[in-house]
Formats: structure tokens, C-alpha cells, sequence
């Protein structure tokens, strides 16, 4: 409903309820900065000029932003929930994020969203979310869910759920696959978000042509000015394993920069803590050249129009009270934010103490581990083992000689060839995937994980079957997370409770947990700068070249299963 | 559902529909040109490359753009049909209109506005409706039907109908009138369109923290440039009555160039078929210094954006086959236009022969000519006149002596002081509001219109009452529309059948039937460039500052009626 109290705040004939005075307002729909007050009426920005108000905040000469926004992002991947996410980011200026929950998703299916939702509601930062398209990523893994186009439909009914996510399955909206058009589909009148690095030419026309209207794995400016020529939106990403956004900065132009947004992707702990968000990315961008008020509409409106979110993306009468105020135009660090009219944060603390929420874990790790053989019996000589690459998601496919022992392969420090195995663990398949892998760097001991993209099911890691059972079983007995252990002793562990991905501490605790388990780890010999990032790629089989799920080894160039092997 | 035919003439692996080959092809989104073949499959956009097709066009070196889209315009005002009218603007690279039919709907309601829906389905021009907003224009005026709130929320059953249409009461706005803001409600998640000429200050913030989000009204830059400000999108109009265009250009610029949009508003015969349409304006724009990819931007993807139609705007895949073919980009004349991938005009003539469609009149000319009297008894010496401008629909306010024959007052052919009668037409109240113009300059006879804004009522000027009365029979009995007549004989007559607005005949017929209606006024006398645009706006009571309802004499500035005797 129109609030007659707005109006009457507009026109100067009843006091805001707050008045932010002394500010310079960045407009980013003109370009332009101003000095005027802005008048807040009911969580809504009522009037920019001369206002009273029941209370003034003076800017002393600050700059006023509208509220930051991520584009796309998967919350799982900060291991907090929503609303521990949101006390790490809101102080940054960001009061809005376009979230995928596809990590919660492959392991609760809509339980899990639905989880994501309940924790996310009525924060200072508004969490609004994509229905995920691709659960599972493919059939050579064993997810805990599967969601098909009937199961996202019902996700509709929340008015927070305002599209389909990235469609991964490229080749398979390009070819015209019934079930992935389906969910397209479902989702056409909403807003339907792309994932398509590399896709070019004919097949990136199809992909476009399908109603995919973004793209956020660009990673070269030829790739991003195809796909703005083709209509898409592109978003700059920095993650924290992918970072674009510099390589992409020559494709902003005065005719495309109102088709680019920032976004995150995944985003862990530490940097989030150490460099920050969205804001990280607009300093980053203005430090490159970018024009600051170009950056600033890009990480505000443009995302707010992609996503058809009316309410938001401007400092006009109106719109949403999301504002942050900064002193350096050419580094804005927020020193204030306001969600929706109200002071949120201040120096980068939040200033509303929610009691902790209480968050049904989910209960989602299920292994009887009486029935898990680690044994990889000798059917050869020569082994595939996947082959890290130092700083890369990728990896190659290695033959090696195998190392027997007792008749059965196993790991060989001297050559860095570690075991590796991957359980499933939601109570599904039972299955146990076993291989080995080069360029871990432990001497001893093991570790583990339940963040294994997409499946999420548990990897562990070692030098012996005993350290990898103890690892894996310690992570049971949390409910998920990370461990690392040598022999029966547990050296460090990280409870992740909910759905085995997230904790319900903050993310400094997190982080603190995280840090305290990668230098154990280092301890018995990892050379990895982040293990656990590294683990949980190590089974993503969407990603070349030689990976490895629950069901075994995969090729992922033919996305077939291979033999373990090679003779 | 979208068409794996169309994903698979993407990938080049079925032939097109047809291949547009040869010619230049205008991004609107990169402000680039491209040599590139567009490939059109079931109606749509399928890619743009090398292509081959079971159809192929050569261009020979023509731009190819979008269809042209029109952001605001009453199409009753051409007096054609939606039908008709389509023959007349497509040709011109129209292909999609907003129109806002509150000319009907002051007539005949929402039936007057169903009447449009059913003539506009399925033509070669997309015609989207805004729900009008402001039905009547006041209560100082008798018209043929009120629209409330829930009646208008009857209309969003049908998709065509995409929002709340020119909130034309910007002071109930501004001030928080209950019921202006329930029809804003009512339509608050599609898009509210503005009116507010001359706004400016809290007044208009208060109008914009209402949600309206556009402004065709602007009539010079330092208006339009304050609307832009505040994030409205302001649409670039280029009329018959009013001509704003060339003064609004200078705040078309990098940073405003996303939220412009050109339209018509009204534009009568004449000029639709002598100037043009949207390409009018177009070689308006350019030729007054704007870049011809933002003025062609502003013509197509920006107008898409603000209605929130996804499916057009652009040629990139997926999107409408809406396109138009011209050889110079700095006066762009469409010789070919394709509609939903089908050419639909070629040289200036539609191409598609629909047998003229059958409307039901509306049936709206309800008067008991025998109950009308047209005399004006003697109650003083001194007379209100209303005062021409020439070239303006405001008047000023004369008061004048009175000329008295018989104990009435009468006209006055020696100081250009002619009688006005405006009888209401609907039905409803019989009322027949009496007074006396000058400016007209007619030396004998009498015209009439049932075209008068908004109520449209039946104004009738001239010398004596019996030509007045014959005029104004003849058109009861045409059921609407314009007549000239001295004494009993009808010199002139346009029928206009369809609720006393509209012909179903051609706009090219129509033109020839008002322009010599208007050509037997000026035998005899008249003074008028156009005398029936003028009398459709002296009885439009938001217009300052003396006008003529059915209800008496209206003071525009106090919003009340006035007595017509000033002494």
C-alpha cells in the first residue's frame, strides 16, 4: 500500500523519521553528486532537498550510495548461514544479494532451500533467490537431491524466489534437451540467469535465444563483449577461486554500462574478512580505471533492474532506504549502512543484535561406516591418478605406476600420491569412489571434507586407510565439516552442521576454525595454500579433466566413468 | 514453451524461416553496426551470423532496427481504429504502441476499452494498454463513465494490459488522495505511467515516492532534466497539439541516454500520413544533432525496458522478428518492416490484406434534441467569454459586454464573439452548458465535434442556434463525429461511428473528410488552422483558464464552475 505518510514527508508536510544531512548523493542513474538531505519515511526514501526530521545524522561531507548488490552468489560457499553471512557483509554496504542455493540443494533439495529461506527472512540484508536449475550437475555422481521442473515450480510460490539460476547444462539448453527447456520454461517470466564459459558462436545463440539473459563466468573481454552484443547482462565476478573482473573491465563502455553488474560467486571467509564484498569489487574496479560512479551503478542499479527488483538500486524518492555512506569516492569503504530506512551498521560492526537463530541442521550426513572399505584391491600395474594443478580448479589425468602393498594399491609419499576416496553420504547409494591423487604434499595423516561441489558428499584424503577413517568419522560425528586426523587421533575439525556446509558460528569463528584445520593439515605436510578449497573441487566432475565421485573415476571431457586402471 | 526449432536454426543446424541477408545491422544495446545475416525462425530472432534459410531477403546494404515503439499515445485521436490505424504506422516501422484508451473509456467504460482490445488482437502492430487512470478528468463534467480502482483491476485479466495509464491528477497524488492512490496500488507490481507537466520540488517527489515512473509532459530541459534526477524515465514527445521533442533533446546524454523514450501522445491524420510516426521523430532527433543510435535506442530497447517487454527492443536472439529496413541512418525511412518475423510492409503499404474487421459501434450519441435549447436568457450586461490563444489549448478569461436580441444573448459576428454549447451526449444528465468564444472567427453557420477532451460531449459553436442545432443533429444521426451546417444544411460531415471517436474507415479517407469539413468551416469564416483540434480542447476543464463543460462555465485555476455572467 502507498504510504500517505511517505507522501506527506515528500512534500515537506510531516517530519522524516530520519534525515541524513550534510551528505555528497551520488546519483546513479545521471552521474551526478549532490548536496541534499535525504528525507527517510517508514523505510523508504520519501525526498531529496531541505528536510526536517525526527532525527538528523549529519554526513559531515560523507558520500551516499545506494545499498550494494550481489548479483550472484552462493552463500554455502562463506560455510555461514544467511544471517551470520549477513553480519559479515551488511557492514560492507551490502543489503542485497541474488543467492543460489544449489550447494544446500544437492544435499536437503527443496527442504534445504526452504532452510536457506527461513534463516534469510526479515535481515537488514535482503537474501532473495534463484531456483537452482542443476541439481544434480550430472548423473555421474549421487546427489541428496533432484530437483525437477514440477519441484521448482513450487518454489514460486515464495516472493523471494524471482528466477531460475545459472543453467549450467550449456550444451544442453544449446541442443534443445526437453527437460533443462522445461525449467527454462517454468521460469520465463521471471528472470533466468546464464553460466556458459567459453560458449561462443552458434551455440552461445542458442543458449541466448533459450531466455538466458546473463552470463557470470566470462573470463576474457572477446567472451564478455560477445555476449553483451548477444543482449546478455554480464557480471564481473571475484570469487575467491575465480577472479574476472579486472581481465573484463575494457568491455565497460558508455553504451554497455548499464548491462553490467559485480557479483561474488563464492566468496570464502578470509577474504570476505580481510578485503570485503561487493565493495572490495568496486574498489578493485575503480583502482583499475573504472569511473567510480560507473562502478557504483553497476554494483546498484544495473543489478536491481536485471533482476527486476523496482524497489531498489537509486538514492530517489520512493525506493528502498538502502544506503551506505563512504569518505573516498575512489576507495568507498562504508562507514554507515541503512536496510530499508534503518541504521544497520556502523564501522563495520551491525548494529541490530538478532539473537542467534535457531537453524535445523538438516541432518544430512549418512554413512554407516562399518561398511566402508578404503581397500583398493590390485587389478593392474598402472594407475589413473588426477594430477593437481598449483592454483587451478582444473586438473590432468596422470598413469603412473601403482604402488602395491599386500595386493592392494596404495599411497606413496615419495611420489606425493595420496589415496582418495569419495563417500556418499546421503544415505542413497552407499557408494564408495576410490582413486589416488598427485600433489597434495602429506607425508602422514589425513583429511576430509563434506564441501565436495556439487554432490557434497564426503572426501577424504590420505596417506593411510586408518587417519582417512578416523577423519571421515569424526566428520559424522558433527554432522559434517572438516577434519583432519592422523591415525585415531583427531588433530583439528570444523563443524559444519547444517546440511554439512555451513556453521551456525560467525564467520570469523569460522574462519578462525577453517585456518586453525589447513595448518594441521599443513603440519603433516600439505603443500596447498587452501585444502579444503582444493578438496572440494577435486570431485566436481563437470570440470576437466580427471575427477572423482561417489560412483569412481571420471573422464570429464567424454563425462563418462573410467576405469581406475589404465592396463 | 520455447521452440527447440528455433534453438536448433540457432545452431545453424536447420534452415531459417527466412534469412535477412546483406544488410547493416543496428545494435541498439552496443551502439554498433554489424554486417551480419539475422536468421528469424517461428516468428522469432534465432541468430545473427552466417545463416541459411528456406527464405532469404537480400538487403543490399540497408540498416536493419528494431521495430519502432511508440511509449505513449491515444490511438482514438487519429479517429481511426486500432485496426486502421496499424495500417497507417506499420509501414512507418511501427510495431508496437502503448496506448492508453482513455478517450473510449471516458465514452463507454471499460466495454469502450474491451472494444479496443478485441480491434487490436492479432495485427501486424503490437498494441499494449495502460489501464487509464482518470476517469473522469474531474467532477465538473458530465462524461460517459466513471472507472474506480476495482474497476480497473477488472482489466489485468488480459495480458495486454500492462499498467496503470498517465496519473493526470498529479495534486491528488502529490496530496495523498485515497482513491488515486488505490488505483496506483491496484497496479503497483506492473508499471504507473505520469502526467505532471510542470511538477516540480516536493510536490514531485511526493508524485514520484508515489511509484509513477515516467513523464511524457516536459516542455523544456531544466523539467525534464529535474524528472531524470529523481529516476523517472521521460519520454520524448512529438505531437499534433503539443511539440516538445527538439527542447527536451539536450538532456539525452551518456548518462541519461537508457531512460528516454520517444511518443505521439495525439497526432492527427494529417501529420501521421504526411510526417510520419515514430520515424518522424526519429528524423527529428537526428536531424537536430542527437547520435542516431541513441535516438534509435530511444525508440526501441528503452521503451521495451519501461513496459517490461522482455520479448523485444533488440535484434538478438529470442526476441520478436519486430524489425524495419532503411538506407539512411541519419533519416531513417523504412521501406520494409517485418512484424513477429513476418515482412509486413514493403515501401510504405502494408503487405498483409485482413478484410476490414467488424466494431460494434458503441452505440453513444444519446441526446433528445427536442429538449435542447440553446437560449441564453439576459441576466446582465457583462459576459465571461472564453478568450483564444492561437496556437495553444489554454484560453484566458474575457469578460465582455453582452450583445442582447430579444432578451437573450446572442452572438456577435462584428467582435468575433460566437455562441458554445456543450450537450451532453452520454445519457446521462441531458445538461447543456452554455457560453461564448471568441477567436473563431466564423462570419455565419455552425460547426460541431463529439470529439472533446475528455468527456467528450457534443460541442457546437456558431452564429445562430438553428445552424448549431442542425450540426449538431447531423452528427446523432451519423452517430457520432464532426458536421458544418448553415441553418438546416449540412455544408460538411465526418462520421465517426465508433463512440463518437473513431471511423472504421482508412486514415487516409478520414484525413480527406475532416480536412474538408474543416475546409467548408473556413468558407465560412473560420480563422482556425485545424477548428476541430481547437474545439476539442474548450471544453477540457484541466486546461487554464476559462473552458465549457456540459455543467456551465469552468474557472480551471479554482477548479470551479463560474457564473457566465460577470455582473
Amino acid at each position: 500500500m502507498t504510504d500517505e505518510r511517505l507522501l506527506a514527508t515528500a512534500r515537506g508536510d510531516e517530519p522524516a523519521d530520519l534525515v541524513l544531512t550534510g551528505g555528497r548523493v551520488v546519483n546513479v542513474l545521471t552521474a551526478e553528486i549532490d548536496e541534499v538531505d535525504v528525507a527517510l519515511s517508514g523505510g523508504r526514501i520519501a525526498g531529496l532537498g531541505r528536510y526536517d526530521g525526527r532525527e538528523v545524522i549529519d554526513l559531515e561531507g560523507a558520500f551516499l550510495a545506494p545499498g550494494l548488490i550481489d548479483a550472484h552468489v552462493h552463500v554455502e560457499s562463506s560455510m555461514v548461514t544467511p544471517s551470520q553471512y549477513a553480519r559479515a557483509v551488511v557492514p560492507r554496504g551490502t543489503t542485497t544479494v541474488i543467492a543460489d542455493p544449489h550447494e544446500i540443494a544437492n544435499v536437503l533439495g527443496l527442504s534445504g532451500i526452504q532452510l536457506m529461506l527461513d534463516d534469510s527472512a526479515d535481515l537488514p540484508l535482503s537474501v532473495f533467490f534463484m531456483a537452482p536449475s542443476c541439481v544434480p550437475a550430472t548423473r555421474l555422481e549421487t546427489s541428496g537431491a533432484e530437483l525437477s521442473a514440477k519441484d521448482l515450480l513450487r518454489l514460486r510460490a515464495n516472493p523471494r524466489v524471482i528466477g531460475l539460476a545459472e543453467v549450467m547444462n550449456f550444451p544442453a539448453v544449446a541442443h534443445g534437451d526437453p527437460e533443462v527447456l522445461e525449467k527454462i520454461d517454468a521460469f520465463s517470466d521471471l528472470v533466468v540467469d546464464g553460466h556458459a564459459p567459453l560458449l561462443s558462436g552458434p551455440d552461445l545463440q542458442a543458449y541466448v535465444a533459450a531466455g538466458i539473459t546473463s552470463d557470470h563466468e566470462c573470463t576474457s573481454a572477446d567472451e564478455a563483449r560477445e555476449k553483451l552484443q548477444l543482449g546478455m547482462t554480464v557480471f564481473l565476478r571475484e570469487g575467491t577461486a575465480a577472479k574476472n573482473l579486472v581481465d573484463l573491465l575494457e568491455v565497460v563502455t558508455e553504451a554497455t554500462r548499464d548491462r553490467v553488474c559485480m557479483c561474488t560467486d563464492d566468496r570464502h571467509a578470509a577474504e570476505l574478512l580481510d578485503e570485503g564484498h561487493i565493495d572490495h569489487l568496486l574498489r578493485l574496479a575503480i583502482g583499475r580505471g573504472l569511473d567510480p560512479l560507473t562502478a557504483l551503478r553497476a554494483a546498484t542499479w544495473n543489478p536491481a533492474r536485471h533482476f527486476r527488483l523496482w524497489d531498489r538500486g537509486a538514492i530517489v524518492p520512493g525506493l528502498r532506504g538502502d544506503i551506505m555512506a563512504f569518505d573516498d569516492l575512489e576507495a568507498p569503504r562504508p562507514h554507515m549502512v541503512l536496510s530499508n530506512g534503518v541504521v544497520s551498521a556502523r564501522n563495520g560492526e551491525m548494529l541490530t543484535a538478532d539473537a542467534p537463530r535457531d537453524i535445523p541442521s538438516g541432518d544430512s550426513v549418512h554413512i554407516d561406516w562399518a561398511r566402508v572399505n578404503l581397500r583398493v584391491g590390485a587389478q593392474g600395474s598402472r594407475l589413473r591418478v588426477i594430477g593437481l594443478v598449483p592454483d587451478q580448479i582444473l586438473t590432468v589425468e596422470l598413469v603412473l605406476e601403482a604402488r602395491i602393498e599386500h595386493g592392494a594399491a596404495v599411497a606413496d609419499t615419495e611420489r606425493d600420491i595420496l589415496k582418495m576416496a569419495v563417500v556418499e553420504r546421503h544415505g542413497r547409494s552407499g557408494n564408495v569412489g576410490l582413486g589416488f591423487v598427485k600433489g597434495i604434499g602429506m607425508r602422514r595423516g589425513a583429511m576430509a571434507t563434506s564441501v565436495a561441489h556439487d554432490h557434497h558428499n564426503l572426501v577424504l584424503i590420505g596417506v593411510d586407510d586408518e587417519s582417512m577413517l578416523s577423519a571421515g568419522r569424526q566428520i559424522s560425528r558433527m554432522g559434517g565439516g572438516m577434519a583432519v586426523s592422523v591415525g585415531e587421533h583427531v588433530l583439528a575439525a570444523v563443524p559444519l552442521p547444517i546440511a554439512g556446509l555451513m556453521s551456525d558460528a560467525s564467520l570469523v569463528d569460522v574462519r578462525r576454525q577453517i585456518e586453525a584445520a589447513a595448518a594441521a593439515a599443513r603440519d603433516l605436510g600439505c603443500s596447498l595454500k587452501d585444502p579444503f578449497m582444493t578438496m572440494s573441487f577435486l570431485s566436481l566432475e563437470v570440470i576437466p579433466s580427471l575427477k572423482l565421485t561417489d560412483r569412481g573415476l571420471v573422464d570429464v571431457e567424454r563425462l563418462e566413468l573410467v576405469d581406475l586402471w589404465s592396463d
